[in-house]
């Protein structure tokens, strides 16, 4: 048990939606105090890093509701329930793009948002792309459009704030850091 | 109005709490039919890569309720009501790690969870930093470690997962691309 565990003394149910679910636990703070604890289940999520054999970065651009505007991101989207990761991310970037994979790398994994809610992605690097088909076929309620931009594109698009999530900002990072295009 | 754009229908509000708040909106989508999207509404965060004169990085552990997990991240805290991010970002370094900044400078902001949520982080580098206390005076129900770090061991901690959250991930791949340490 670590030093600052806090222990649930109670669990209160606000919501069960069809994506995220919302509880309110009461905690028993390391000093003995109690506090409240406002906290989001969620299913889990995968992006992906997937470059062309023209090195090119792929990024999709869809509508935000939360946030009322559009979003160029890495293609992404929520785990199903007992969906392994690398399957979902292949199954993601193909639906988002057309593309599928011949090779598809786990690179890292991260919490979103640790203060309050326990979203958990999983980042891929897709390589070997071969373009199987030519319509965007998203979930049924998604529209996207489809970017494919070379490091300096993709970091001007960061400049004019059309990149501007944490997953995207974290990959194309790593595509500099790592030297891939 | 973009091409994407979802009508909002109708907004059910479900909870307003301490931190968060969530509701259900009823949406157009672009084609006409209609979907439910479910929404946290966030107040925004800062966080804040401090570095020391001796080229360290300051990190604080602390126990994150949603993950039922300590984690090792950098400074971070919500905005209050019509506050100035970088000066929430200086109260928060001080508050949690006893420095304060003599610069700070807005470097990013970047949503966390554009699936569901609004929250918005401001980065915000800290330097010339000056000891003005030793004890740690949190919010009155947060408990922190400090650390002071190398970026080799900064590195080592998301190899072991203590070190697992976008920000923070960010942060450290900003700090070696800009050779900061």
């Amino acid at each position: 048990m670590h030093k600052f565990e806090e222990k649930t003394l109670n669990t209160q149910s606000i919501f069960k939606g069809k994506i995220i679910s919302l509880q309110v636990d009461e905690v028993e703070l390391p000093d003995g105090k109690k506090a409240n604890r406002e906290l989001i289940k969620h299913p889990g999520a995968v992006c992906v890093i997937a470059i062309t054999d023209e090195k090119k970065i792929i990024l999709v651009e869809q509508y935000r509701k939360a946030l009322e505007r559009p979003l160029v991101e890495v293609p992404a989207g929520k785990l199903e329930p007992g969906e392994e990761p690398s399957i979902c991310a292949g199954r993601e970037l193909e639906e988002e793009t057309g593309y599928r994979p011949g090779k598809i790398t786990h690179i890292q994994s991260f919490y979103t948002s640790p203060g309050f809610a326990d979203e958990l992605v999983h980042v891929f690097l897709a390589e070997q792309l071969e373009k199987v088909e030519e319509g965007l076929v998203a979930d049924e309620d998604e529209f996207v459009d489809l970017l494919e931009v070379t490091i300096e594109e993709a970091e001007q698009l960061v400049k004019e704030s059309r990149v501007f999530d944490a997953k995207t900002l974290w990959a194309l990072q790593y595509v500099r850091l790592k030297a891939l295009v």
